[in-house]
């Protein structure tokens, strides 16, 4: 069980709201659980549906109290601002088009956010968010949810020791196959309404839902920051009109290269993300299929397996350790590892005592802009037949 | 999120007092997040050391109120039967030699129990339970942890529905390394102080350790018994005077045969379990380090690997199904899943209306005194020099 | 033991010369040893060097006899026409530049022959191969040795027969480590010498080694010919001026899509290949490293495993089997199988009898000028910045 | 390709006679295949059944001379000995039963052996060509074809230069599924009507076929010998009357432990062999489905995957290389190694040069006897109630 700085300081958990995340999308429950599964966190107040009404009764069946179940965004903020043991940080998991407005209010109410990916549907939208956080000085944490993975944090910090060498060449690849049935030719579910429509979901659906992910943590383990790309961005499936299939060509500032590739609509495929990072002397890597485990290969020696809980890994991974080697943990605890890392920024931030820096690693609002401009840009080199575009946010 | 049919119920969760589970013992910690996983329990009371200041102290680290973070054991069952809000059930995860005490006391005062295993270091001790929890009627729930998982749960479905025929062969394992290393030339922890302690530890400290998970598994997912057995126990680390090694010739009810492997002197091992049934016509295999997916191979066919989440996995798998395909799960939710089921007994118990059947397969006092008369025929078997041994419990 | 139709047929193996393929070259070895694995092709001449007096030395101390160990080809094409017994097919592994040459000269002798990959240097070349290979009607098979695998076999033949639906999405990589070390700056071994030097082993180093390996593959077991791609051809190692990297976005003519990468200097890899084809209702998925094994995973059921030997293959991989299911083949049994359905439809040329169908499924000299093809407009792409080119043979 | 020392020094490869291994039984062709791999040994005269006309006819199908495709073992061997050209070795893969005489009659003629496993049905048998070995000096090598696999040379090594330590546990498997029907319900093949006729087939059909496979690995791999065992044998499949199934406890000259497990009858198993070996810092881990790999694991340290041909492996494996990393070699090259290594003891023996002593690690008659011995103790175990019962052979 880790110590938990929160309860340490601050003598109790933060106190988090909750807006979106209702019973048809687990993400809802899993950012819940992971926002209290260390104890730092205790959700106290929540919009659990665009309808106050059920709002209000959703709220009530997690066990909020009554009066916390609010029905509207707006009243949890105003309400939660004028009681004396309100909310401190408030968790975004609603459809893409609203988390600007959102996250706007939260932040010029003073809260600390924790806010899903993508995390809006323009750039403009995004440095606006950016620009806010940077003014308040607030903690905004955007959960790309993998990079919590312990053996991804061991990845990141073995490239940054230099365990590989400079790095050269990435690799990422998410592939799912929900989307390789056409939905579209039935009902469609609250949830696919939504994402499949641009207006809500964004301009990309495979690259909202997963492309940033996979872009994220291609940033995220090689420390490098892509420059530019070329992209086909389309369908797999005859006839569809969102995007399910991404493919990119990266460069990184670094002058390394990359290959990313991205589909909802790889039928028969499990939820798998795959990422590998060549250095000079040897690469790294992760596949979430085997989270549990980081493969560490140097040139001319044989590779290793790394193991989750195992004594030699390096404190960037070893601090998130719950239970020992042997024992797997999933993707809660991955979630939990944000939100963990989070908290313990927002209660340096309330008490002015510096947090561990291991604990700072946890993907900002500015990598969440980075994910939008990484859409802009794909989206704008597929569309002028995969020309080299950049891939940086202004200034 | 998995329905909760004990708040639909009772409009709460139910009320679980704790004993055991310090800070140096992580189960402590995987039993109380598994127990409030699912909402179904709530942790109100405890007593978290055997030294009373002590175990008050580290109660309210945990976050239980001061009246109700107790000393004694006698303390907690005799304040909380005495409360309107008192603890409903009781979870065990103290030293072996103190199983019996406890849970004698809490039957006898009523409550329903989860307990860790061995479920005590005698088997007339084990018997007496079973007879306590008979005249009783109370729920009584032993950790076998890796029951929890549900791919495992999926390997017992498939068994019982006939997928591989009529069981041949069983064959379990368990590895870990940790007492590879001569512990005992140094100052022991007080975990293994009283676990190499055979008055306090048990007869066998790798058959009660990791032993008798290996023979549940195997019991559980053929569900078979097994009738007899030739053990060799003993020592793989020179001079050791405890058991860290064991394996043992099965043979069951059936007429099938079995091998069981365990040792936690497999140096370099992970902490891995393996279990493989064989039928008539094929086998399943599962393995701890891979725990979301399950192999089926039947003779003649490609083997089918086989995931947890997947669309056509059995009722008894998918009805613990908390996240989609691809994400993974680990120990805490096996853990969760057995807490889980247990409430779901409790609350049928105390309702009086009948739990889904499903719920009902979790580890009972039955499977822990088996477990206990495992320990006892394999030490006696090894003694007599891998003689047959019955293997069955007392009428 | 496979049937022999070349020794029923002809009541003796087929007389095969072999151009190239010295003792630093261990892919001579292989095309000897499988030319030979079963019994279809006795190699009875030989020219091993340019060098012609160690072209002789070597050809004998492989056991040539003296006068068939020649010093040139053109020795060894004009004596051996004359020889009652001369060879009647040639197996080309020189360096690249020399393919074109060799195989005009051998074709326009009246050989049918087995050439190494790439299959010219230019696809001019290539394509005057292709028309006299047309207009002389004889076998010419290109050792894309991958092809030769059985389980790749199965996976083609599997995609062919509709098991996953129309193909959607192709993905292929092969990834290798050797030239990640910069070996430009010591002396080079003879093979690099040719390899690195573009005059002689042509304009691009990782896309001839092992770019055509993988166009291939994409072609071959999708079934499905490359239009068009985008593609990003350079150098991951600093400095470095001949490629050692690319990848590419392909379109097929169905309208499928596809993502190619490959590299020499991926530091730390293996010499692994993979491939997945996914169709419209699941993918297959084969790997190098695992060979004898291929993944078939259908939406919505659990993915199996098919192995090489068992039971349930179809005839295309059945039909390769030597050794029973459960003993790996490797490397020297892939290249047999090409060796060994060139046998049978050169036998078939020769005695008018119609070969299997099944053993016409070899790679062929249009598959080979494909593979040029591929070279010359992934260099094109990459040089206009990745625009999307055709990549299609000239009529 | 590796050098060839029989021919460098004999200016030839040996003379190779093989009685057995007609066309139903792979064996034949793999032993053959084997042989002739690497160029040392040229299968020049056989007996291909024991029928004479069709043994006659069969060896000429092989590509022998006629008057080489010899109708008795008695014709062989004496026209032979009469011959300047005649064979210096003979390669024995007939019925079990009939071992023993053909051995005795060669090394009776002054041939080298290699003979197939069992290596006779009775321990007196064994023991008596175990004399007349020692006598002849003559060179003979029992195919326990896995002790050729480059990966288990490695792991021998590995333990021999003390890289796990001192061994403490031996854990070794080997499951078939072909015994899981009930055959002898229908008509039996050739091939099986020998193998489960006790007389000819020996007195335990698993023990025999791959049993002795299983306790060689141990000894090999361990470099240690089971001095006494404690088994379980019998049939799985109900109503068999001979075996299909076995266990041990093993116990090790070291006082090291072992478990030993074999089936024919695990259905839906493929012909996999797994070895482990604990020591005391760590293990070695290989399995026949993975050949080209083998794990070691040292206590505290990440495991390591070593490849075949990969640059860091031991001389004793690494001599074995014929094509690199990354190129896999299978069953085949397993057999070729063992008759490798024992044509260069042989052609040692006949020209008084010093074989590499890397080389003289094959299986001997020795390691034969002490299959056979293994058998006998393990069925006089299991018929005494799995009572621990001496495996050593009389002085």
């Amino acid at each position: 069980m880790r110590p938990n700085p929160v309860v340490e300081r601050l003598g109790r958990p933060l106190r988090l709201g909750v807006v979106g995340g209702g019973p048809e999308a687990f993400i809802g429950y899993i950012h819940r659980s992971g926002a209290e599964l260390d104890g730092r966190f205790r959700v106290v107040a929540g919009v659990l549906s665009s309808d106050p009404a059920r709002s209000r009764e959703r709220g009530q069946k997690l066990g909020l109290a009554p009066e916390r179940s609010y029905g509207t965004v707006e009243a949890m903020l105003a309400t939660e601002a004028s009681r004396a043991d309100g909310i401190e940080a408030l968790a975004v998991m609603t459809p893409n088009d609203t988390h600007h407005a959102i996250c706007r209010a939260a932040l010029d109410g003073g809260l600390d956010i924790v806010c899903d990916k993508p995390l809006t549907n323009s750039l403009a939208d995004a440095m606006d968010l950016v620009a806010r956080v940077r003014r308040s000085g607030r903690v905004f944490c955007v959960t790309h949810t993998y990079a919590g993975y312990a053996m991804l944090r061991e990845a990141r910090a073995q490239v940054a020791a230099g365990a590989i060498g400079d790095v050269r060449l990435v690799q990422v690849e998410y592939l799912q196959a929900g989307m390789a049935v056409r939905h579209e030719d039935g009902p469609l579910t609250p949830k696919l309404r939504w994402k499949m429509d641009p207006a809500r979901g964004g301009p990309s659906l495979v690259l909202g839902d997963i492309g940033t992910h996979a872009f994220h943590l291609a940033e995220f383990v090689s420390g490098r920051r892509v420059s530019e790309l070329s992209a086909d961005v389309g369908a797999l499936v005859p006839g569809r009109r969102v995007h399910d299939y991404a493919m990119a060509a990266l460069r990184f500032d670094s002058g390394a290269r990359g290959n990313l590739l991205v589909s909802q609509a790889a039928a028969g495929a499990e939820n798998n993300v795959v990422l590998r990072v060549f250095g000079a002397n040897g690469h790294v890597e992760w596949q979430h299929r085997d989270a549990n485990y980081l493969t560490l290969a140097l040139q001319g020696e044989a590779p290793r397996r790394l193991g989750r809980g195992d004594p030699y890994l390096r404190p960037e991974a070893a601090r998130t350790m719950r239970i020992p080697r042997g024992h797997p943990e999933g993707f809660r605890e991955a979630m939990a590892n944000l939100y963990a890392d989070a908290a313990e920024a927002i209660v340096a931030r309330r008490t002015g005592v510096a947090a561990d820096p291991l604990a700072l690693d946890f993907p900002t609002v500015e990598d969440g802009a980075r994910g939008v401009a990484f859409i802009e840009a794909a989206v704008a080199s597929s569309e002028a037949g995969a020309r080299w575009t950049r891939c940086v946010l202004p200034d």
